[in-house]
């Protein structure tokens, strides 16, 4: 045990005897494990997956299922829309910033309908339908806007197109049958996969290389002894609160964190120990669930002082963002009579009033500003347009029938969903980069322990397609590194 | 050589002979540098310093000299301000945030008064004055109010009183005296300096522990062997692009960074390739300079949108960190001929008018947005009040004589300044930090190499304190440390 990283490395010449090995290590069976487990053990790798849970799935098993996807896949063809590589580029560059990493977007946007296939080819299952009704589709269908592209200012960036792709199955929580599909596709090659296993610490040789892992099982210690390389695909830190406090504070005050325990960040924690930079730890995906059903976009969001400060129909995490990070999470939805229809999940009002000079005084805003705001707004959605934040037309109308509410989505009070999306820096075939941006010998990563496609400015789907490519891409240049 | 980290770490194994060797080696002579070095050679240590530029000073040398002290120093007392150290911890704490270091602004309140008489036997020359008139001292005087004590909330969180104190010397630059100070206090200790060599790599044994550092000086390289330890003091990482782009990538559109060619992250790159974690990584002292001549205070800061977001009398870098963070950089002071001044830096106007609405037009913004916001604001200063945001009566006055003005203080227009605030987290004696939160053995930092007291809301002159305070805390705890 080395005093300078006590639990997240150790050294080989330490090593007394290996107790297994393969060419292949693999920390995590999420989306990102699995995609590796399968493209290493296809070319040929003999590859050990080390999943902590009793079994595989980790967070992505726990989301929608909801792929980013496009440039023209075939189910987008079925359906009628039309896309290609580079205006799903520019859009991912438009929205993905400040300084996304443009050679994985590049490379992502080029290969995503082979990407398509490819998951397709294994076992993946998708419906070649389209759902209009929002993001999350609660019917077995696949094709849905899962971003800002219809609205404004990336509609007039890049040529729209829905590029959320939703695994098959009946409800918003497809990411299950989607970690059924990759599990058994993993069953079918060779690699063999251990659970109820916790990897701890990597082991590195005399020439910094990293050559295996350490881990825990049944609270016997086990040497793993990797001849080509350990990937790390052990999720994000959402649920390291100290991880939590030092990088993104403010995450920690949305109320469900999406994660399973294993998103205790020690994939980064060992990463960061092996010499590895940890970038963007920062970001998060918050998802500020305001949007279904989806006439609540006629609502008006404003902030503490009554003011809007983005177009609703932004995308939810875009709004989110906004909300949380530039506004202190301390945002209403106005509605009056008209529009108003209860939302899901289920929100209280903060406030109701017969005017919006009422509901003003009772929300204890500093008077006329948020009948200011609605003035305004009102005088522009009687013409259909919004001249300050242009939200579409189609979600505008003037807020006039008494009574009026303030539905209360302040970050304490609503069921906003975070994730981190900070992590190791990687190339595009998941080599860890030092802070010198020298590959870490030996050692590779995927899925939310990297920093991924997007820096801020999140998509739906984005974070299980930057694991199952970048994952696939890890696995395979893992395998074919010599030996 | 080492494959991982090629060039920030080097293998005592791989050293055939060191060159030189001290029990404590520090790298940089800005003013961490050398109170780390006083206090080491003070407590019997062979100190070495070692100097990239040709002479000390680094960043601290061409800052304004002010350092942040209170709890009741002897120049506070003297011009008739009475404060404790738990004023200041209140301040602090409640500035600092979201999730200060509380370990590090609790001790350095308690001992901020002796800290201040430490610096003072040790040269550095303050005169017991007050200047009222800003937070920068044209003047040599010493005591000034450099953060938002007196403002809305802060003012009724802690008693406020001020505690800028700036070395005497006439003009806004003092940093050159209090560098002279402290490099003439390093000169009577035993400690050597040796300057224009570039410190490239440390250098760390078997166990993990740091031993030493490899550096460059006239293109040949130096071993120097370092007995007890090695103290990073080598500055933040504002030069350094890719950095930046990786951490921060918004502090990028600041026109004036304040830093030297030293400020390029290696510090911090070294200590994280020994095993170091680097925190806060996003933040920075944003100043946006529109506060001199102080009648500006009167002005109405808006955003893109004709909003206000802040009450315009803050400290003039929590406007900055407002304006650039959360409202994009695109910021503009509104003026009447009233309280016009020309204001120091010279800045631009973006747009006049004969009325608020003809400036609302000239600059672009949608009708009724810029003009509401004035409404508002000009109601309440005829009753001294500043409903939304608070803003001192004194600075209130309504905006009413014609011709206005919108200032152009937007981020690309205008002199904003900025330093990185983020780097390695060290504990109150200046240990260096695994993720794991153990220290790595033999190595410290203090300055803007690490994570200091302010995580974000800077008030000016805690750089400096930090530096000063938790470089004496390394340069004795490493000195003092078992050989």
């Amino acid at each position: 045990m080395n005093a300078r990283n006590e639990h997240t490395l150790r050294w080989e010449r330490d090593v007394a005897a290996w107790h297994e090995e393969a060419d292949v290590v693999i920390v995590g069976l999420g989306s990102a494990g699995a995609c590796a487990a399968i493209e290493a053990a296809e070319v040929g790798a003999d590859v050990r997956v080390l999943e902590r849970a009793g079994g595989g799935g980790g967070t992505s098993a726990l989301s929608t299922g909801q792929i980013y996807l496009g440039g023209g896949t075939a189910i987008q063809t079925a359906c009628g829309f039309e896309d290609s590589p580079d205006e799903m580029f520019r859009y991912l560059m438009a929205t993905c910033g400040p300084e996304p990493d443009e050679a994985k977007i590049r490379l992502f946007c080029d290969e995503s309908v082979a990407h398509c296939e490819w998951l397709v080819a294994h076992g993946v299952p998708f419906k070649a339908s389209y759902y209009g009704e929002g993001s999350y589709t609660p019917t077995d269908d696949c094709l849905s806007y899962s971003g800002s592209e219809l609205t404004h200012a990336y509609r007039d960036i890049a040529r729209p197109a829905p590029r959320g792709h939703t695994v098959q199955q009946d409800g918003i929580e497809a990411g299950g049958q989607l970690m059924r599909s990759l599990i058994e596709a993993v069953e079918k090659t060779p690699a063999r996969v251990d659970a109820d296993i916790r990897c701890e610490s990597l082991v590195v040789n005399q020439a910094g290389r990293v050559v295996g892992i350490a881990a825990v099982i049944e609270g016997r210690e086990r040497l793993y002894r990797a001849h080509r390389g350990v990937i790390l695909c052990a999720g994000g830190f959402i649920q390291n609160r100290d991880m939590v406090k030092y990088h993104a504070p403010w995450l920690a005050r949305c109320k469900y964190r999406m994660g399973t325990d294993g998103d205790d960040g020690r994939g980064i924690r060992m990463g960061v120990s092996a010499g590895g930079e940890a970038i963007r730890m920062h970001t998060g995906c918050i998802v500020l669930p305001f949007t279904v059903p989806k006439g609540l976009l006629r609502g008006v969001m404003v902030n503490q002082y009554g003011q809007r400060f983005i177009n609703e129909d932004a995308y939810q995490t875009a709004v989110g963002e906004a909300a949380l990070v530039h506004h202190d999470g301390q945002v209403y939805l106005i509605v009056d009579n008209a529009i108003y229809e209860r939302p899901f999940p289920p929100t209280e009002f903060a406030a109701v009033g017969e005017t919006i000079e009422e509901l003003e005084r009772e929300l204890g805003m500093p008077e006329k500003c948020l009948q200011n705001t609605l003035a305004l707004y009102n005088a522009g959605a009687e013409k259909s347009e919004d001249t300050v934040f242009h939200k579409s037309s189609e979600h505008l109308q003037p807020l006039v029938e008494p009574p009026f509410g303030a539905l209360d989505y302040r970050v304490e009070h609503s069921l906003w969903s975070v994730f981190t999306m900070g992590g190791l820096h990687t190339d595009t075939e998941g080599h860890v980069l030092t802070p010198d941006g020298q590959p870490v010998s030996g050692l590779y990563a995927a899925g939310r322990t990297t920093s991924g496609l997007a820096a801020q400015g999140y998509s739906s789907g984005l974070s299980i397609a930057d694991a199952t490519f970048f994952g696939r891409r890890a696995g395979r240049a893992c395998a074919l590194r010599e030996g």
